[in-house]
């Protein structure tokens, strides 16, 4: 009773229904794509004086973002290599050694073993048993990590590439203003099927389609055929409206890079962001305020959304910016998408499912984002 | 140290452990048993006009029951064939067409696509992507469905069969005015166990036991040694009662069917009913009010236990009947037998649970139940 | 970038990740070590008269401990023969029979099928549907059971050998004062291996190093490089400190065994106690109270941990002592101990995660443990 994708390519399909519900599907991901791609972390902000740290939860692993003496950015798995307590118990703070609070095993702000009390100096070789150092990355003050061998090296460098309108915004002078975090009963794909399609918005986001130029989404995300992990291009404002806002102005008046400065122009409709693809780690500014998005896959079933917010950071709240009237857009639109995912989600349990069709002309973003998929799911 | 039973069948035992914790054997139970048998779930004055719906669970799966404008009964999957979200967000409702929230597909109320708007008309043909439909029948104004292939194809033939009593109350005319559903920590066949016989019943349902003809249980269930499926017949009240209720009086002053009319002659101990073996739906009806019980597997350790009572459609709450009233008997019930079948389980979870002797004289009815269970499986 | 532990043994591992994690390893703990040990479950004053019963849990099953007509103590399945259902509902009683709730099954206090209503009594041989017993063995008033083939059948011997010491506190003559229960997410190993070393002790347990010789940990375990299953010893004060309390003092007045006469010699630094590795019951008294530790592992991931406190039978609470401060030490010892437990394991679940060096000569208890162990699953 159904029909199959035509060879002509007037539609297309998603995958079929193990890709959503398979334990086994959830590892070939881990290792194709989740440890292999990059993620965003932090904003340099975080960690801006030697010693400072925070920790972060990624797929499983806690990691520890710090700053050492010499200013350079460490990533270091969070499990001491004595018997994997963890090294931070804080999730922020600043330090001069990292110290296991366990058996006080002490580590630098690099990662590097400087004392083992529980063992003889004299019976281990103090440069096999540093903490486990992940690879992270720096581009424009956005730090970025990736767990395991990254697929492509050079991320500044397609960042660079794709997003050029986002160094105009200077990040590195950004400061985080919010952030939540929430674990969907979905899979990961869903949220991500959900956040490359706009035809939805007309009819469950009210708020967010009265300043998103919506037809603009199925065109600016630059060449929608072409297969790539790295993207540019944010959310483009209606004509004559300045931000993604619940009325479309600004909500901080303290404007982002250049843009700040007396007399600066402000391009009609300007937007920027980025996106890294399949599993996204998505930035959408505008000229007063931009929002971060990522997704932590926990198991085929659930996944954790974080949103982050940032401003200028000589911006003044209360003076400058309220928080709540910079963060309610996307809020809302949020919990709006956090009912779509996990809805679908439960429909698709259902033992007749079979995905259905897809416009090949009107939801191309799809069909490409699922064959970069595939093609990195093959190589596995 | 354990007997095995005897070739001469004066006893017998219930089926081994693994029966009971196994995920592989529920899942050969569900293709076997649960996808192909008939289940209630609804009766016809809930969708009583043109457009009215309910959702319902069973399986894991939600369905759509909804009437169309030829005034047909339909049952449908509540999974939209575009990506899956479900088409009914409410639990009831009117309609003239189904309409999902994602992406607004529309759908008649015989599940026909009408409209999908996120895909060029030309490009799918719309009789292959219909919400899929579910099996349905109505006998006597009581709605079943089977998900998969049922098992007996005419299911109104085999109730008028063995449950002419039950038309003798008008199912039809009846209302539902009360339902719970509670979900166990116990395998599905414990529940029916329990359901199938009434040796328990002095010990541990006290108030059931005072209307209940107890001794009349072992022997009016039709042959017990027929091996079917449909089996008719209610609980007998004990002589001089009228009613399944806390004190034996009708807790419903206008009688079902033909027992409301002026005069009419009430038999002694009158009782109907109906059973569908081995995972059953399961109907007990007195002359005044009557409750549908039904089982819904989730898992080999889970089970979500229905419980429906109907009156006359005519009766007035308040005046012919006090709600509370009515449905106490069996609230009080169900819960003993709540406590009884969850600690049963935890009980055969003993790594040297073997399972035990039952007479094969006085429990007659749980081997012919569970005869027929095997000879389902084994179809498989 | 690890090294591999020497084979001069001046450094050790603990075992790989998988260990810890595993659902089939956990199976194969449970065949070679948990079945077949003894566990600590209750005081002969618990069961003090004939008829008396507790019901305790281990390692999920229910099991009755009894004392029959005759003074003996029985240990039985709390699992009906007839369909499973626990034959005793509440945690402690005395009764003539154990009669099942559900159809009136009766037994004896040992056991013994004595009637079985819902079945004639001709059809079935009553010998061979007791409740299935587990062997237990009474060492000093402390009940300890085995739920399989013991390891080790002379179980009051085997402690007669180590724990001389404790014979000196006659703790049949005492009573428990308390006891707790907590569900730990940790496996059950991480909990014995935080228990066999007190390097952590200074940094993590500032209450318990007050009153603790802990440098004496280290050695008075007896030999250990004994690879053995029972050990005697239990926590050695400091010099002139006489109880493992908050401020070093006895808590109760009353003293343990022989201590209590008038004019009784206390040894200086006394301490007594015992343990079975490696899943152990852990016992340590001093000559005012005692605890005994037990662990029941639930699964790879999850651990209850139970601590009961005993003083002299004839203590009276109020005067010779106050329960919460004969119990805080320990409870406040073992609140620290949970943090530890649990974020080491959540550590361990790192991707990359593997066992750190151990020092051969400072932490030899875990090493002669962990070869026990294997020793003990290289049987299955
Ligand atoms: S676990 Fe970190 S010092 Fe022991
Ligand atoms: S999922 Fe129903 S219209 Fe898209
Ligand atoms: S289960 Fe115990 S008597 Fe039936």
């Amino acid at each position: 009773m159904n029909e199959q994708a035509p060879s002509d390519q007037s539609w297309f399909t998603l995958l079929d229904r193990e890709y959503y519900f398979s334990e086994e599907v959830f590892e070939r991901e881990a290792q194709a794509i989740f440890l292999r791609q990059w993620h965003y972390v932090a904003h340099v902000s975080e960690v801006a004086a030697a010693g400072d740290f925070v920790v972060v939860d990624l797929l499983g692993e806690s990691v520890i973002i710090s700053r050492g003496r010499d200013g350079s950015i460490n990533a270091l798995l969070n499990s001491c290599r004595h018997r994997g307590f963890p090294v931070c118990r804080e999730k922020a703070g600043n330090a001069r050694l990292l110290v296991c609070g366990y058996h006080n095993w002490a580590y630098g702000l690099d990662g590097a073993l400087r004392k083992a009390p529980s063992i003889d100096d004299a019976v281990i070789n103090y440069d096999n048993w540093g903490l486990h150092r992940v690879r992270v990355e720096v581009w424009q003050g956005l730090i970025f990590i990736c767990l395991g061998e990254p697929r492509t090296a050079d991320l500044a460098g397609e960042l660079d590439a794709v997003a050029a309108d986002m160094i105009q915004l200077d990040p590195t002078r950004m400061k985080k203003i919010h952030e939540q975090s929430v674990d969907l009963e979905t899979n990961w794909k869903v949220m991500r099927e959900n956040f490359q399609e706009c035809y939805h918005c007309a009819g469950n986001h009210p708020e967010l389609s009265l300043s998103l130029d919506v037809e603009a989404t199925y065109h600016n995300t630059g060449d929608v055929q072409r297969k790539a992990e790295f993207y540019g291009g944010g959310s483009q404002p209606r004509p004559g409206m300045r931000s993604i806002s619940m009325d479309g102005e600004a909500k901080c008046s303290k404007y982002l890079g250049a843009f700040g400065e007396p007399g600066a122009e402000i391009p009609e409709q300007f937007h920027a962001g980025f996106a890294i693809h399949p599993l996204f780690s998505r930035g959408l500014f505008s000229v007063d305020y931009g929002v971060i998005f990522t997704m932590n896959p926990i198991s085929p079933g659930k996944v954790r959304w974080t949103s982050r917010w940032f401003v200028h950071e000589d911006a003044v709240e209360g003076t400058d910016y309220d928080r709540d009237e910079v963060t309610k857009l996307w809020r809302v639109s949020v919990e709006e998408d956090i009912d779509l995912v996990t809805r679908s989600y439960e429909g698709m349990n259902s033992r007749r499912y079979v995905p259905g069709p897809l416009s090949a002309s009107r939801e191309p973003t799809l069909r490409v984002s699922q064959a970069l998929y595939l093609d990195m799911m093959d190589e596995v």
